[in-house]
């Protein structure tokens, strides 16, 4: 029924744009103007951040759950509402889903490389769960600067999303609008003016003329800005005995099929390398995996010797991944804001290994140790298994990541720009109109979700 | 140094037995007579059972721990006093270690199928750790008479084992005259006669003659008879979605290599069938093994549906095996006479699946549900994977195993007669000369082994 | 409302019964006929016992939550059916729910000291909570044998309640007939001839010429007879330094007022004493009660040592108190048909104590350290505060009860009869017509009221 | 044995000192010169602060464990080799240990009320356990500037305390020289001048003309200043129904007898009070305490309410507590520098609450039910009952205290001065000459005191 309805509707906007054959392209990445960096503003009141555009965003990557018609429809229906509503708006794609979809779109849309997103993206919006979030997260999981993201959640809820579908509309808008009379103000009541580079072609070039002004009715204010959570992700490196940094090729190459990136059939981009750490946003976890023996795993902490856990397995994971994995494993739950880093055994054999919560600053190091029988355990990172693996005597490295300039406006010099407002997932959180009580969508999901301290026998009074 | 000390023994035992390079050979276990079946009788103020051999054991099955030679030295020292002290006895080995030991003992050895064993074995003796002992009983994984088992540590004390090496010689008499007296005077003192079948040849032919009458003036009295502990076991089936049972071999075959035992290079013999239960004395284990992605495991306790876990695995454990896996789960400690399961999950996506005892008859079926995704989970039992997995919609059907006539002295029916003293694994236990206070091994390791309520601080007064 | 839908009812029921004001008499319990003993039989498929009468139940304890108009006005009804229906029977009510409601009833019922009712008590019935129902046992805390208890949950649902209270009619029939079949046949269709007490008077005399015959077309016949669940106890005794026995009275009279009991303001009547044990139905607690400092507690396990537990307190349990404290401070969720005691601790000040579940046979001591400050901590029987406390150098054992001849029929020897059928609270519970899956309340209770795995996100869907 | 050798110590002392009886006397803390603030300096590697005095401190509290001769013979040392080698130091006990020992010390001591403590006392010196610190903390519970903690375990080292008493010499001149080169410097090389109050007499005399130059040759420089771990505190308040704050006097001082700290038989100072909030450096815990019952306690979050709680009581936290009262309750271990709120349950009747981390500044406050049978409940901070309890319907705010100035120093403005540095309790750690891996007392205690993942079998090889 569904898409039937959605097939209806996209005959109308057809008819609407006239959309000719040619215009239903995939175009390629580098032909979008490059990436609007916005800031992020300490509010009073609040630990959430309020977002700040310099000028309006103008690509959007839209990521989606996989294999259903039902979110595949809704993507549909949000591009075609943001390319009408927001004319500069250009839609990029990962790969598989502009294949899957470009037909049925009456515009061209943008994919490429995910190792370009980092240089393009403005603004993700992501259509499923948690997994989805995961997924778009590890999309820039090789950069310090992430863009906003902003989730709506199909069917079921998840922990990480904020928004239902059905307020995609105000979503979208309050998230681009974000920041826009201060931008204004700032500019003395002009309109931006374009901010596209000379590589801007296509779709794009409607941007050039419009900036907020021609949406000006509809400027929320700032006290309206969309506020941000901001989640600490995981700095994770590998090393081989010696202590140098591994690639995922060296290492691996040869043992195991390259992972499959849990929502596609692409090979992950982001993969660890001399060069770049990988940035996790639930979890780093080593696991016995496939081999029935108990791994050996010495645990160092700003490099002294905690323990040599025997165990199933070892999690460091986030304030975030805290209602993950390490739930499961029976850590407790860490608000988001707490600036930590949880350690969390995985059947441990022992009676005493007691989950920690380290600073978020902690140099943690876990590495394999002789007495693992089988010599090689599985890395997983946000659930997604690395083709490395990890062997006797190498050594994981973990930190929390550094966020420069929360809340502080650069002032001027370039050095700081370039730093400024980096670090962590600014996760666009839903925030009631007049602030308070309600907004705190953290302690909603315990409840409503985690069906935390569930009441015995309720029903029976029903 | 050890190996060494050995060889020179080995040199001086060659020459009191003047062994003859034919004697170095190794035998067929169908040339060894049929198995003894011992009773157990309940004690009066204990819950360990005396064991009673209607007549002395004749096939000594030793297995032992691979790889390590300081083990290997123990076992053929302890396979010479055997040979040497207790004529009438023959030794089994398992295949691998009969042709790595057989030209360093001076006698003929034992070998054969381990679906052999249950026919000959009388009673297995093992030099190892819980693994070894975990092996033994894995032998007798498809019968439900499985012969005492006489356990040695050899370095690491595992939770399982009894007895320190160097008590070896009266660990064996303990055991090899257990009920002798009893023998005796139900047989108004006549030494036994030969009980060897027609087949009984080479080495078994010295038994013929001797019974425990040669080495009377050893008997220690029933008083003194060795102590067993009945271990109860799992009994487990895996069945189709039709119900049907399946076998190892239709179901895996070509999916995945034939599971290697743990202990050593032959595949495992013992393996699920249409017409067999499988029996695990640790514990049975659905688990995601290799797979990233949580099982959907729905629980069903006698026929009706309990809850739809949400886990890495689930495991359905003894109370022996308490002290295993379930433990690192988060599992209680439980006690291996209190006659229960143990349902105890692995890192369960839920903050409240406490896990359960259930009274040992309980049938407990664990199914994979749809939700699963990559469809298919790991089974292990005791720790060694079955190359079955489990695939959705497959079940596995789990109970205690019944023990039948503990305790009970048969009354002379021929049915009653052949389940007699079946079920468990009967693991013979350290009996203090008094009794009493000093011989809970159970309260000793979770002392000294599991540092059960390890006091905080206490070494800092030193 | 509820009172005066009542009110009509018994204005109803005077005119019927034509009841006079000598009839609303409070009667003596020494007036009722000797105590009736069922024996409780094996069943087949199931571990459930069945209920059998010898000759009709007559003397009825009705026990109630209190302070609840709303329970009070179900007890009115509940009895004037019994009382109606079975004129045989006699109902017998605590003296504070005598006093309440004697007025209200239109015949005389029965009250006394409850050190009296194990000599009368056919069977008791409760209205109220998991609390009534432990407060039922209470009364019968120092006998071996207590009476079959039927219990109907009022309002919130409890654990230990089988029944909802709109099933009283069916229910009450059921327990009241079970067995009648038998004890037709085995006396050769005859009737029961009196077997009231020459004390007997009152409501009492109308059942000496009845028994079952008046109702014998009302009988269920033995396969539909009451299904009875076992629930052991714990048989518990204080102990000085010196191993000798306390009683209450010596220990503490002066120190704390007497406790009193959780449902009624009269002093507890069983109290330990040096002649006999106290039994409990859901734990016996040791706590650090108002004191603010830990406690030390020395555990040993059939004499012998286990550890010192420096912790806010200890709890022994059964089976059926594994969902109660134990539950809250950690413990599994042990079946009450598992014969097993639960070691839990209270906030152990420890990181390795594991709760243990040990045989039900155990002998289990507590005995408090000087280690202690404050030097005396509070003891708790089912949650009522016991007067005396325990001091530094004070033991409390604690050993399962015993189950004697359970499921066997008596063979003749009076030694034997007098055994016959003690031990455990026989609980009625609820058996579905045709057996079999749908009858466990126990499954039903872990998913139904304690939530058991309760699923992540659920509503969400709604 | 120690006593004497002190005795024989002491009568040397006297010689030395030429001490006259006039000189044991026990002066007015109101003689002391007014207290010295020092700041705290963040450090470059590290997330300890450096200490810094201004000029030397001059008033030092020492505080001890009660009834143990050990420990007061090592007051006794410790107090005269501060006098005879710091002449400008003034010891000042509390009135319970200057009675005690006054006559013991060739010098004049200073005692008076706790409450003027926090005007007087530059530095706190502890000689004890755990207890003894959390006293000495408690002696500022009102005050948002606690001076700086030096404790010394005494016996069984607890997990708060940093250095062994042996190092007393080398840990007192460590803090008490932090800074001096800064102040030098800062001084243009002149020595501080005196800085003593009007009101300075006695002991205290001989401070006016040294500062630190005295000990000049003794200095260690700004990189060897005192290390100081801020541990934060909790910020409680208690409420009335009405949300009005309720004094300690009101509530309760009829119901119970006023609560005696800990340590001494004076009652506590410092109790709630309309102005003043009361500061925690373990935890608040509400607690069902006497009552068998359990309590019903509401928990909001920034004004949200997140869950009722059915339990035991409830702790809120902060991280140093961690590893005291929550970690008996199943809560994480966090670490000191984690700016968290742990909230932990107490035995709570719920499958699913998992202990919490909040961020420090969350306001949580937990209201105390009508479901709570007795109506009443236990309040202790830190483990010392308030007289208060809690009444149905009162309500207790925590906060984790506010930190303000850490680490920068103020820039001038007088009201920046005042708060410039205040919060939590500057406890000085044992920090290692060259700093880095060897400092963290944190992990040690870990492993060396609670015993963290102590791994199995460890003594088995002994
Ligand atoms: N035993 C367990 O609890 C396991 C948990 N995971 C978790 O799943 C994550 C990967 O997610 P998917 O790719 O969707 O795998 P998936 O499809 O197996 O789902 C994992 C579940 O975890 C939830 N989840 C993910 N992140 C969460 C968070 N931060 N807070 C609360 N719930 C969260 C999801 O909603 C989903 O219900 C991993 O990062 C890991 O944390 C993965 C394997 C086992
Ligand atoms: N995370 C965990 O705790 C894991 C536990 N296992 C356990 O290991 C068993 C297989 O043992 P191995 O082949 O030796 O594997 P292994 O070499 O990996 O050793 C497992 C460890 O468990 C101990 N163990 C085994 N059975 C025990 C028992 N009943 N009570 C106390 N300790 C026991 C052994 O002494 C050894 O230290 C499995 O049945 C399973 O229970 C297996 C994998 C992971
Ligand atoms: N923190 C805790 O969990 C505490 C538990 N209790 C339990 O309460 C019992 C006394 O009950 P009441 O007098 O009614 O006190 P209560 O009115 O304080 O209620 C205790 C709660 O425990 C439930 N309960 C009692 N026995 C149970 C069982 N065997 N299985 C499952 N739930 C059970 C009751 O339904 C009630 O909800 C004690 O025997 C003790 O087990 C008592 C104090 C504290
Ligand atoms: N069941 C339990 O675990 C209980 C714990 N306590 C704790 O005791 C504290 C009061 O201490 P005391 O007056 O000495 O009472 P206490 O003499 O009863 O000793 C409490 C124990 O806790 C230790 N401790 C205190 N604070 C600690 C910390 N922050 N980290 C690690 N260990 C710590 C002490 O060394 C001592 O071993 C309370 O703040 C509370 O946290 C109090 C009562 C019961």
């Amino acid at each position: 029924m569904k898409p039937i309805r959605v097939t209806l509707r996209l005959q109308a906007s057809r008819r609407c744009f006239s959309s000719t054959p040619t215009r239903r392209e995939i175009r390629d990445i580098n032909e979008l103007p490059a990436r609007i960096h916005p800031s992020y503003i300490e509010t009073r009141h609040n630990d959430l951040l309020s977002l700040q555009w310099p000028s309006p965003p103008r690509n959007i990557l839209l990521t989606k759950k996989d294999k259903s018609p039902h979110v595949t429809a809704s993507l549909l229906e949000y591009a075609q509402h943001i390319q009408s509503t927001y004319p500069g708006v250009n839609i990029l794609l990962e790969r598989h889903t502009a294949e899957e979809v470009h037909t049925s779109l009456p515009f061209p849309i943008y994919t490429g490389s995910p190792s370009l997103f980092q240089a393009k993206v403005d603004l993700v919006s992501t259509l499923g769960g948690d997994g989805t979030i995961l997924h778009a997260s590890s999309l820039f999981a090789t950069t310090r600067r992430v863009p906003p993201v902003l989730s709506f959640s199909m069917g079921t809820l998840g922990f990480l999303g904020e928004w239902k579908f059905k307020e995609y509309k105000r979503a979208f808008r309050e998230v681009y609008m974000s920041g826009a009379s201060d931008a204004y103000s700032s500019t003395h009541g002009e309109a931006p003016t374009s901010l596209s580079s000379s590589g801007d072609q296509g779709g794009a070039e409607k941007a050039t003329t419009t900036g907020w002004s021609s949406l000006r009715g509809k400027s929320m204010g700032s006290s309206r800005g969309a506020r941000v959570l901001l989640r600490n992700r995981l700095k994770i490196s590998l090393h081989d005995p010696s202590g140098s940094r591994l690639s995922s090729a060296s290492s691996t190459k040869s043992l195991t099929p390259p992972a499959l990136d849990a929502n596609n059939s692409e090979p992950h981009p982001q993969e660890f390398s001399p060069e770049t750490d990988l940035y996790a946003m639930n979890e780093l976890l080593l696991h016995r995996g496939s081999s029935p023996h108990l791994t050996h795993i010495t645990i160092s902490i700003s490099g002294r010797p905690l323990t040599t856990a025997i165990a199933d397995g070892m999690i460091v994971s986030t304030p975030t991944g805290s209602t993950a994995y390490s739930l499961s494993s029976g850590g407790s739950i860490v608000h988001p804001l707490v600036s930590s880093l949880l350690l969390t055994p995985v059947c441990p054999r022992s009676l005493s290994f007691r989950p920690l919560v380290l600073p978020a600053n902690t140099a943690v190091s876990l590495r394999l140790e002789e007495g693992t029988r089988g010599g090689r355990v599985e890395l997983s990172v946000d659930g997604v298994r690395r083709p490395e693996g990890v062997g006797v005597g190498m050594e994981v490295r973990v930190c929390g990541e550094e966020i420069r300039g929360r809340g502080r406006r650069s002032v001027g010099s370039d050095g700081e720009e370039e730093e400024w407002g980096t670090g962590g997932v600014p996760s666009v959180v839903r925030a009631a109109v007049g602030g308070g009580e309600d907004e705190d969508h953290w302690v909603g999901g315990l409840n409503g979700l985690l069906k935390f301290n569930y009441p015995f026998g309720e029903e029976e009074g029903v």
